[in-house]
């Protein structure tokens, strides 16, 4: 078996407008202010995609879905996370995992996670695990200026030397 | 073998009252001010359990350790993160290992980083590294707000399909 | 085969005074202001090294390259990603890849992602990829203050129980 490889991914979205929807690990989240964004701003999708464009080497959310791809720019967090997942797997890799940890005060994500990974996992055609934590108040997070996630992802390299 | 799954976790305590003990990575660091928490605030404690929930798909912190178990809330992070280890390894994961890094400026990390990996490796049952750095006095924790840790770890499931 | 062992780091540099020069990913950014430091300041060559300690239990930037080795302290960041490098390796551990992540408003990174990874890649002898990010104008990044960059590395224990 080829070793696999791991990569990383930070996103960051400020809150929107009073009356912006939240669209959050692929769900909406009714009565919670939303993010702003081109796309719908779903942090937890956003940085599980560039998690795994940085495991393969296959650039990033913005070099992907950028200026040259215009029909991207509003996209479904889910959208682009199973497109993500396509290139990916069109690169030579196989998807391991991709784990996410969504960072904020609100909105109190615990009661929809198995919801939300379910979601997440068909888009990505692979487990996706997302937790979530606060900040304790301190930095943007705490702040309530907006939402932050962290995301890992694990693939390897089909085909060349793999068993 | 299964492909092994990697996880991630950040935790952020703050600062508490002057005079609060500072418990870190599993140490008391006598003489630096501690963390406000429900539990001792063991940043990087907290993040490494929070890692293997992140890795396994077993929920996090909050979801194993909230208001369902009041007994935990004031637990120490080398309890938090033995239990973590056991409900994972329950949940029938082999745990690889875990590396986490303490940000922040003070404590002094350098000193006691081998007494720190020891404990808790010991809790963890696995390898648990622990790496330190300043963020050059920029955010929260460069303001002396309050500790950072970040951590990811390496798990894979035993059993089936495996070898 | 071992099982394979993640790291995880963040490298945080301030931008230092007007006339810097800038020096992130291995290459020098013209007409950028650069970041104070002791050292050229390069968080994703600094990143990508110390997720290599954290993989490895080996440490961290500190411990390896702080005051016992003063020589280092002005080293640019690919003589520093090198040289961490050389030390995991000679602690007995096969580097899979490294994966960075760039996060701030400037410099622009795509068009040059490709020149930056080549470089970093020969630094490291295995593959390291970048991808880059901004915080939506949030936190210090935000805020134009600094850069950061988060990195995971994958290493695996070569000799003893190996295949």
């Amino acid at each position: 078996m080829n070793l696999p490889r791991t990569g990383i991914a930070v996103d960051v979205h400020a809150f929107g407008p009073e009356g912006t929807p939240l669209w959050v690990a692929g769900l909406e989240w009714p009565g919670e202010r939303g993010l702003a964004g081109h796309s719908d701003g779903d942090v937890v999708a956003h940085a599980a995609a560039d998690a795994l464009f940085s495991a393969s080497g296959t650039g990033d959310l913005g070099s992907n879905f950028g200026v040259d791809r215009p029909e991207m720019q509003g996209a479904s967090g889910l959208h682009l996370l199973a497109e993500a997942a396509r290139i990916v797997r069109a690169a030579g890799f196989e998807i391991g995992n991709v784990a996410v940890q969504l960072i904020g005060e609100r909105p109190r994500f615990a009661p929809r996670r198995a919801e939300a990974e379910t979601a997440l996992s068909a888009a990505a055609g692979a487990p996706v695990t997302v937790s979530a934590t606060t900040s304790d108040h301190l930095g943007f997070p705490g702040r309530g200026e907006g939402l932050a996630a962290v995301a890992t992802a694990l693939v390897v390299a089909v085909g060349a030397g793999g068993a």
